[in-house]
């Protein structure tokens, strides 16, 4: 396949099921769609003869065009819609002359191409919407699973608290809902048909320009739009902009992913694999490979938006330039949006939690990360303030000599007065101190189910 | 004001709306909005005393506060909550020693300057929607007085077919309205209280979380979450997109009024004023300075709304560096997006607009303009092919005898035999040739009055 | 060709040349080049044997590959390199299983693929190189062509003064050049080897590291660097920022190019050819459409640039996830690089100048583009002051009397009296108030032919 | 102070060497000192009277100049020089209104501006470079002591060999110092004077336009350019490029530290300062403050330069927008760049290293970090192959049981054959496998020596 990924790098980088959207031979055919579809539309308008539609629909296959050919001939057009309705005309023409003469009629280039386009971000919403399902899936059955999994919660790279497991799960599949339903509304809402002819009156079709329009939006199952948007790319900008939304949440979840994975962590990890990951002369290591894929597309993907951003501004009715930076910046983004998605799939589906590793670090500072609950646990029996001095002092002393700071209260008749054994001990227990996380993860989980 | 913009280019480049929504005082006074509802909220639910609130709220107002200490402060701590919490305990103590124990209670600086930031937003949001109302009005207006005035579409900046002008309006009337309900669904959708504490397991309350994080969400008038967002910035990329749109529609619009405004052009000018865009020794010149504005503008913020998109990729549970980022680049966005959305205020609501020259330049390549509508005439009669030649035939003869096309079909017997002297005037009538763009005004327009 | 842009866009965005340079098989090729010069520099260094190096030299052909199965293994291995490496382990083995045993000896992925990455670029730079000779020498000629074609001088899309259009065009030459000069320097100073080893400490090959890092520099004849570079990418980024100053520079070209070619303008043109920017219903068109190319390269670029910056920040001594972002977005940011000067390579080569149309414009204003150096000329005479009223009244009468500022001027007495007919009518000759164009034109010019 | 950063992040975010550089009264200083060096060029050259040149140079202090005026006035003239040559202007008409009429004598608002944006790059440059030079000598300082230091190298995140930390500390030096190298060479070729009048000729100063040029290049020590540059702005660019670069270095290095930083890696530090990155509830946190301010500038760079990229594409001879975008986005970068170099001063100079923590974490995986080396020296004996699959078994057995490799090696009668227990030992010492660690070392301190 011949994308705006090179065929060396885009598995790495983009799904399948994109590359399938976003090669040349698919993109051709959309181009094709929209002039079959137009001649159906014309036809039925009594625009075009109704024999017409027939042989012009049959001539609408990217098998019969040759792609570097078009591609050569564009520079010399500016756009490959020019090419390609010539070399359609010349191909219908060789089963009917007459019909050939209907190829295209009353429409620009910028019809096919745009229209094109959003068969194409249609087919990618959809492409995306698939991996996004299981992602989510994935994402909220590990949440369901570990929702008792003590697990550091780090701030600033720092240990800060203990918290489970499962929210931090529940969270990842919240936030690529959010993205689902910001995909979903993208699907129903901003694709339209671009049909305006030479200028974006119609003029060519006379008093049918309409009826044509609506036909076609029927025949494309694309919404018809008040009018022809040709230099108005907002649709398109905001489709970009839920790409790029979704690449940084694929990327957040990566860069986390690939802390956890950390050999100083070890913490969870991505799914073994035959050959995956690994080395050979460092037979500890175990390479975060899922994760650097998406993270190396949501690098891309934010620039990417940016440049559809960029090419907003569009002079009047056809823009010389900034059109011809979305032809290959659109794709692009859809591509590692892709790739950061599928690889997340990939974590979700396959994530391998070390439970144990977990329980393991919590306890690495020697019980200064339940400081904040032992002061509070305190606060209630002697206020907060000669709380937080007591635990301060005992922290320092814990640190100095190198022991847990449970040890320290236990022996600290200030503590033991107020707190017995058990209690402290209990104190020192990460998941007695979630506060509200298991109904955080309850409304997480709850929402994802709603429609 | 001191804003993300410095007070020397602000005015170009923003609107005061804008500038008094994202100036430091007012970023303060969110912060501040912060605690003293966290106060309220926490008193409600008997997490702190019910006599703690009142000083709290007292104290927090943004002038009691030094911008440079806390900034200069901020350099250690990281971020501006930690010294304008300090600040704030000791102003509550000066007035209640007892309350301010109770400042920020169980909340984590990220509550505090993410919820602020959502404040923010809100009011930059309703700063662009006041703006977007003038400029649709505006739009729309000047759409129904010029729907009848002929002008050139212009393809590739070449002269393509005649238009009306008030289709030209409408369209942008309708771009921009887009985005006001883009603008409308971010304000009632993705605007989210902040509210974690430490972790974001709300965990120093207890079992009193959710409920001050309910009565938060109240006193705040922000929409509570399924569960803190702490390092999931998708709501944020959401709003930074919508901006970045905006700020796109508005470039384009700039850009056509600016290409219109040209000497070579002169259609349509920005509206007068006393030393508005002119230059003294060079009396001909009228610089399209607003447009200038709006395009400087939307130069920046494709690249400001990448910042945001780079910036999700946040480590685990609050982030080193990539928060850092959005403080700057999210007003810095809000703050251009201004600047380019009054810029287009002005010319939506003063554009003047030289019918006359419009319609000579209609007129500039001779008739040539018309080919295509003289061809559909004369098709109806001999048929495309021969018509189409025939119509080639005589444009080159117009261009080669620098005479008008009219002048040729004139005096060309296979022409006349079909069509009559007051036909072919009709014919380079340029609004004889317009299609279906009055239905598309009626369109465009009709859907901007929906709700 | 397979490349960061698909077939069915690339012609038109990028150079054939970069193509090639770009093309997945030559990526391929330049590692395999790596491969075999290690093998030879071992062999010379004595650290294997010196049979290895022929028998794995000859095995480096990129045909022997298959691509699609190396960028499958890659989904797992997380880069090119490890499954090309045993790839490549297996097509020796088949001749010489000792051999076999040799490849990639004491090697790390990153050293081979950073190293084909500078391999790729030289020969960018090359490619660019090429062009650039030819722009500006195209565009040096030109200048010297027109060095006394009278053309508007535009600013904020104005008419404001005359310049020599050859001063335009030396200006295009000589922003070339100067990049020229950054690609010389690129070329000698910013490429650097890529060999450390698992580790960037050459610990696999004991003391013998840096003599085969010196003959491997050699054989690739690339500078050996103080030390390997591996997570500091500022080579890299130094390269991308010249190539997106180049596409800028074209940019800038193109957008002149495109507003002079406006129908409203008329002034100069791209090269005309067969079914080159035309319109069959429209014949006055004349689309732009390598400007387009440029600009929308232009437009690109930019955001390809930023991902290249944005992947700086490389963790320890080999990232995961910003090394990937560049593994697309260098070669893209090359392409289109290449696509938008090799569109002005085609303006510099082809441009045509209409010196009519350009004097005729010069007169649009009715003489008002003169009112400065009438205003200096009479300055002499009565004063600045006392001028500038004078011609600033002149000036309103003749727009308001549409007539020229020339007849007003022959008419007024407090003019005639100190200026002749002769020497008004001298004063409206445009090249008459040129300044220093002519030195400055001679100064770019000389600059040029500098080494 | 005002800048493009407001004042509550400023602080946070950039150096107070560059805020003073960027601030407002001092980017209208250097505006007016384009005033007074021309009013002294043009004095010197006899184009204005000699005793216009003092009044207009004793008016040129920023401080009698109201930046809030100024700013207003500019959103009509869409630029600050027109304002400011008015008030200038009537600021030099109070003291001498005959020098009054000589001020901004034929120059345009684009050489003031343009000039004075040199004259703050400069100043910008030298800012970065006294902070470069501090940077580079702690880092230097820090390798030398740390020469010897072995600390786990880390690829993807994994622990991969052993390095002397040292090689790490001198890479991060010449990284820095190959950007001092940049900004040396930007600040003595890449600034140039602007000065064109109002159309790029001089046209207004007649035979007198290059001695003018020439003289006030001398005054306000800029390099003479060939020509005026006005819309070509590959220096501008190239300068920004330079930036980002450094930005780019800085967020590498901070992003390692903050990872060494972390609780579970607790390698190397910030430096410790009162109240520095603490929190008093979670008594081990220790926050990188600077690290995370030195990534949040590093994640705006990027796009700042990308904007200036954009913001190339400047039609004909002055442009209506892109011209605009440069304004706040060069200071900005400029900003952020001081910024992320100010945090990595800090941490260059005050980098605490816990030694005795990194050969810990060298140990943590039980010996499997030394196999390669094991596996070179026993390869030695035994052969590669053999060597090779006898400590992929010993690995193996060494994580099933829990137990160091060196234990399970030790017991192995195939390995104690050829090596003693001493020798097993040593293989384990982590700096004897170094390969050419220090000769690296040497070549990267010795480098910066150079001039």
């Amino acid at each position: 396949m011949s994308t705006a990924l090179s065929p060396l790098l885009a598995p790495m980088l983009s799904s399948a099921a994109m590359r399938a959207v976003c090669d040349d031979a698919t993109t051709l055919q959309h181009m094709l769609d929209f002039e079959a579809a137009l001649a159906r539309a014309e036809a039925a308008v009594r625009v075009i003869p109704a024999t017409a539609a027939g042989p012009i629909g049959a001539a609408c296959r990217s098998e019969s065009f040759d792609i570097a050919e078009l591609a050569e001939a564009a520079t010399r057009s500016g756009n490959l819609a020019i090419p390609l309705v010539k070399a359609l005309t010349a191909e219908v023409a060789k089963a009917d002359s007459e019909a050939a003469r209907y190829v295209h009629w009353g429409a620009t280039s910028q019809d096919v191409i745009d229209s094109a386009t959003m068969l194409s971000l249609r087919a990618g919403i959809d492409a995306l919407l698939a991996d996004l399902d299981r992602a989510v899936a994935g994402f909220a059955n590990l949440a369901r699973t570990h929702r008792n999994t003590a697990v550091v919660a780090r701030t600033w790279l720092q240990h800060a608290l203990p918290m489970p497991f499962g929210l931090k799960l529940a969270e990842y599949a919240a936030a690529l809902h959010r993205s689902r339903k910001r995909l979903q509304r993208l699907r129903s809402e901003a694709l339209a048909l671009q049909f305006g002819g030479a200028a974006g009156t119609l003029a060519a079709l006379g008093d049918n320009g309409l009826a044509v329009a609506g036909q076609l939006a029927e025949e494309l199952d694309l919404p018809l739009p008040d009018a022809p948007w040709h230099t108005h790319r907002d649709r398109i900008a905001e489709a970009a902009s839920v790409f790029a939304i979704i690449a940084g949440s694929c990327g957040k979840i990566a860069r986390d992913v690939s802390l956890m994975m950390q050999t100083d962590v070890g913490e969870a990890f991505e799914p073994a694999g035959a050959g995956r990951g690994g080395s050979s002369t460092m037979p500890h290591k175990r390479n975060p490979v899922a994760s650097a894929s998406a993270l190396g597309a949501a690098t891309m993907a934010p620039n990417l938006a940016a440049t559809i951003f960029a090419a907003q501004v569009q002079d009047h009715e056809r823009s010389a330039g900034p059109w011809h930076a979305e032809w290959p910046a659109l794709p692009g983004l859809m591509l590692v949006t892709s790739g950061a998605l599928a690889a997340v799939v990939d974590l979700a589906e396959g994530l391998e939690v070390d439970a144990a590793r977990m329980r393991l670090n919590l306890d690495a500072t020697g019980g200064l990360i339940m400081a904040e609950a032992v002061t509070f646990a305190l606060a209630e029996k002697i206020g907060k303030s000669d709380a937080h001095h007591l635990i301060e002092a005992a922290s320092k002393a814990a640190v100095a000599a190198k022991t847990h700071l449970r040890d320290v209260l236990s022996a600290d008749a200030q503590v033991t007065a107020h707190l017995d054994a058990a209690t402290i001990a209990t104190l020192f227990e990460p998941m007695a101190y979630q506060g509200a996380s298991q109904a955080l993860i309850d409304r997480l989980l709850t929402t994802l189910d709603q429609p």
